[in-house]
């Protein structure tokens, strides 16, 4: 069986929103302590891995399942949430189908089709990383909007102790530069300079689940893949993102 | 002559709004009691009447006239009221204008040309229906939209004394189901289960002029026509749309 | 060397927008006191005159400078300014570039491409007009919005004392009346009855950098062009507009 109860439908939404602006389909690993699901995006660019324990939901009982589920369909349900809405989800394994249910002033219940999503044994990689910053979502999603001007790549650099986001194209440059004692930032580790290159679609579809004031983590090396990491609603969302190989 | 001013220059935007979600053209028929026109859509398949008496106007005077006019254009004249314009409807003979005049801080005037609008002698049917039920338009448009996640069509039900709206697509499926002690439902009056299938395109375009708080009276019977019935600004408005004939 | 600090980004991006609307690329001649640019729209129908004094800004340094850009580009950074940033405007004269720096919580810093663009000498005429009326922007907009409805031209009048807004489709006639008390006019200084058709777009875009309380100069004559004046953040921005000729 597979049951679990949130308070906040709403919350739960941005979860599913971030998995479906990089993936179509993801298989949730449940069990009785968590809801794990790890993806590439169809381009085998981007890793994404959802991490929600038990205790991020009010009610929660599990024995051990694959839920593959279409994301595209799943989010357009999960737009259908109030405000006040209490959310459950369960497996109905008998129809083959994961319940979405809304309890509010009235009850909404959807029976979302089950999909053989294969599930690949990925693991999010153990690399370490010379740099860690935590910035307010907000900023960073500016600083790349700002790049997106000029060109569809940004560089994320670490110099002299700031962090830069920065972008060339044919005509025009945007540089968007967080010193160390920007109100943006929470805290810098900085262990030497860095620079990687990214494809900037793939940056803002990982960062489009925070809200302004969230905070993430940015983990920097010299072209190697960004890891990108943050909480919504008590589940664990991490990126990972390929540099661009400068030839 | 036909003259009418009424202060609320928006509210009476939501009645052409209403109209012209189904309708093309009207023929307003007016005499020196009420507004009243009844239409059925390009299609055949809804049935609009809308009924204005005299007394939802500040002022009114008229003779019998037949004002036909395209609902699209007044439609767009009524978009420029503002929240604090009176509203002055008067009929050109000598141009064969409706003049539409908002008065605010300026004088707006449109000169809406008329239409020789084929008036058929319809009548809104005078059926019995089993159950009638009194809910707020905002959870009843969100069943709608629920239901248009999975399906172009809805199953409007009544079960176990319970209020349904039921949607299947080719994959998923859709149920809201209001009780009848719902903060939704004002009241429900149950004769007997029931059960009609509508094209959902038909059934929101019916819903659009009502507020989220405003109340519709549905009247609901087995593979009958649905009846929803509701106010806008003092003028009543309701719509009848033919179900499908399950095959 | 050009360099100019302005507290409000918000308001400068105003002056940025007016010109984008009706012009691609603008040539700024810069030199000690003032920041200047006339331009003329692609079809010639439209001039564009913007006029900022030092005093419009915080800080201001300049010898005498030619500094053309392509409008789209520096209009898409302009929208990148958040409501407490900082502006500063800076010739790299060595990389050829405006630098366009937005400071605040971060610093965003662009480098926009310099063109060669062909500073005709333009002026504009000195023409005594007959009639000037100052109108609040809102209540003009609305009256050019309704216009709209019903042709693609306008004719702004003088006559009787009042200022009108007057459109004629092939149905439909739209006309908006502004007498010398409504609360939309600041006031009005009439020497004679007068009468000229205006292309809607034009006239749209010349005041679509003016917000709704925002006051603008309508100077009118018959047959001539006319012209809209009005401040933005300290910058004059005046328009003049052809009429249309009337076979």
């Amino acid at each position: 069986m597979f049951k679990a109860v949130i308070s906040g439908a709403k919350n739960f939404k941005k979860v599913i929103d971030a998995a479906s602006n990089l993936l179509i389909e993801i298989c949730f690993e449940v069990n009785e302590e968590r809801v794990k699901a790890i993806a590439m995006d169809p381009d085998h660019v981007a890793l994404v891995s959802i991490d929600i324990p038990k205790e991020a939901f009010d009610e929660y009982e599990a024995d051990v399942h694959s839920i593959g589920v279409d994301l595209e369909a799943f989010k357009k349900i999960m737009n259908m949430a109030k405000a006040k809405d209490k959310l459950i989800l369960e497996l109905d394994e008998e129809k083959d189908k994961l319940n979405v249910v809304f309890k509010g002033a009235m009850t909404r219940k959807f029976a979302l089709a089950l999909y053989d999503v294969s599930s690949l044994d990925l693991q999010v990689p153990d690399i370490e990383y010379p740099n860690e910053i935590l910035i307010k979502a907000g900023p960073f999603v500016d600083a790349l909007k700002g790049a997106n001007l000029v060109s569809d790549w940004a560089t994320l650099k670490v110099e002299d102790g700031k962090f830069i986001v920065y972008a060339k194209g044919d005509l025009n440059e945007s540089e968007t530069v967080f010193e160390e004692d920007s109100e943006s930032i929470i805290s810098m580790n900085i262990g030497e300079d860095a620079k990687s290159t990214f494809y900037l679609e793939y940056l803002r579809d990982m960062t489009k689940a925070a809200s302004s004031g969230d905070i993430l983590k940015i983990y920097l090396g010299s072209d190697m893949p960004v890891k990108v990491e943050y909480d919504v609603a008590g589940a664990n969302l991490t990126f990972l993102l390929a540099p661009r190989i400068e030839s």
